[in-house]
């Protein structure tokens, strides 16, 4: 019944290619690093807490191939995508293992694990938020599909929804790559969730007229004090949220969060080609001269934030960096230190 | 040079097929009111304007026919599509000339020229707004396929523009139909102003880290309070562009004033078909059991709207009503009493 994103099985990373659907179900087989580091590229698979998982799995296929160092795999798996968090966290995760000489594949199926069981805690967590909000906006896809199981966005949804809740999504397209339309629908007709999908520029009058109990996104990097890169949108239903005293959720498991930032100046927003802004299927949308700017993320300020849906429970912005603690911090410069070794 | 969206002789409205650009440039050439009609409902001509003139042309069609009353024709073009004021405005313009004996024809021609001259005047009147605001960001299209010629917020930049100044287009593309990638994008190429498409959600982050200077669209209906409705997204970017200190233009002909409606809770917003967000070009984004809501329109309040760019100047809405005057509410009374008799 549940979806899951990927699987590792007989030396074989399984990937439900995330381009295709919801018209086609097709699941990629990779048996070597670079194919790993292309399918995240080409988002194949996508989504932080997902393509974490995956890439701690191209580690494993990495050292199965027997022609790498720890340190050139986790160097060409870096290199694939520079916004989400939880990228860099499984690559190290599997890369200290193997450097340190213990079993890769034995470290990513632990942080795969770990990743599913936060995602469903961040469900039992969040789930309360909604025995009253009936009508919950997301963007993009915060899904299982985003995470390997439950999701981020989707997991207090799923969590509530079995609880009893009467719920009713609205899901943002999400343009230029339609992961609300394609994915999250896709997600929620599996499970039976009533929802619409709308435009993104539909979520503005909507909240305005107060068809909008709540907004819940995922995240794809969350600095110390709070300000949270998420897909391009975010920012703008964030305002707008606000504008309307509408609660705004950001769920994410800890590899989201990077206690090294300090602040949204320090996270890096990828920008992707042109063509997915003026193409779609190969049909050109646009004049042939036309240009366009296509930043795949934005950076939302924490003072948009009402909460943070964490497995550690919902924590409000300015309770964020105690909640994170002197230890963390610690433990992750510690871990930069080893990468800049 | 210049793009003309529709122009009428010999018995016939010529109409640029604007559901075909920016791909193909094709001219559909009606004789029939009902030919109208439907081209207005399947946006074969849109933009509120244009669809006034257009409107106005087909009651003239209708005369010719010999088989409608005024009133017949004005219905059924009114039953086109409800948010745009001028299309109401423009029937009623035919409607009452020929009702009264005089020449439907010189009343559709005088009528057009009248949209085309305020165009122009919108133009000078707003151009100095864009001397020192280089980097400007507009939503949906409000050229001059949406007016006829010059456009309502494409007006004030074609001004600039011929008079020196170093302009920059920040083009949403405007979902569902893409307004702004095919039309607004069409334009520009052929003026060669230099523009960048985004999608609807890239411009709140170009908005927040300080890459837009001003923001101007046009207006399918303004109330006396001056909320207005416009293409969806509209709301959004009003919202963010407050948030950021970026002024937020309005600009429109006389006909998009409604004064005899007090605010935006009167403005009637159209919903149209769920396949303009679930498919593009036969093409299913969405998964086969998925719905969709689809507001053509949303209602930006007054509050977010530094000035109104009218034929008359430019004019902060606090200031509007006084500037619409006692005579304009009289005078569109006075209609509205003849469409009701």
């Amino acid at each position: 019944m549940a979806v899951r994103a990927l699987w590792f099985s007989h030396g074989t990373l399984h990937l439900i290619d995330q381009r295709l659907l919801p018209n086609r179900q097709v699941t990629r087989h990779l048996r070597h690093v670079r194919e790993v580091a292309g399918a995240i590229r080409t988002m194949v698979v996508r989504g932080a807490p997902a393509i974490g998982a995956a890439a701690a799995y191209g580690m494993v296929l990495a050292r199965n191939e027997g022609k790498y160092t720890p340190e050139r795999a986790a160097k060409l798996l870096r290199a694939t995508r520079p916004t989400a968090h939880d990228l860099f966290v499984g690559i190290e995760t599997v890369r200290a293992a193997w450097a340190a000489g213990r079993d890769p594949l034995a470290a990513a199926h632990r942080y795969r694990r770990a990743i599913v069981e936060e995602c469903h805690q961040i469900g039992i967590a969040g789930a309360p938020l909604f025995a009253k909000a009936h009508r919950v906006l997301t963007h993009c896809n915060a899904g299982a599909l985003a995470t390997v199981e439950w999701g981020t966005a989707l997991a207090p949804i799923r969590v509530a929804r079995a609880r009893g809740a009467d719920l009713f999504v609205w899901v943002d397209e999400t343009r230029p790559l339609l992961q609300g339309s394609r994915l999250t629908a896709w997600e929620l007709v599996r499970e039976k969730i009533p929802h619409a999908v709308i435009v993104d520029n539909a979520a503005g009058p909507f909240m305005r007229t107060g068809q909008v109990d709540a907004v819940i996104v995922g995240a794809d990097r969350i600095a110390r004090n709070g300000d949270f890169a998420n897909k391009v949108g975010t920012y703008e239903k964030a305002v707008v949220a606000r504008e309307n005293r509408i609660p705004f959720y950001v769920a994410a498991p800890w590899s989201t969060f990077d206690v090294l930032c300090r602040d949204g100046r320090s996270i890096p927003v990828e920008e992707r080609s042109e063509a997915e802004v003026l193409e779609l299927s190969g049909r050109r949308l646009a004049p042939k001269s036309s240009r366009a700017r296509n930043p795949a993320f934005d950076v939302t300020p924490a003072r948009y934030v009402t909460a943070f849906v964490t497995p550690g429970g919902v924590v409000r912005p300015k309770d964020l960096a105690a909640m994170l603690g002197q230890r963390a911090v610690r433990s992750a410069a510690a871990a930069r230190r080893r990468l800049t070794e």
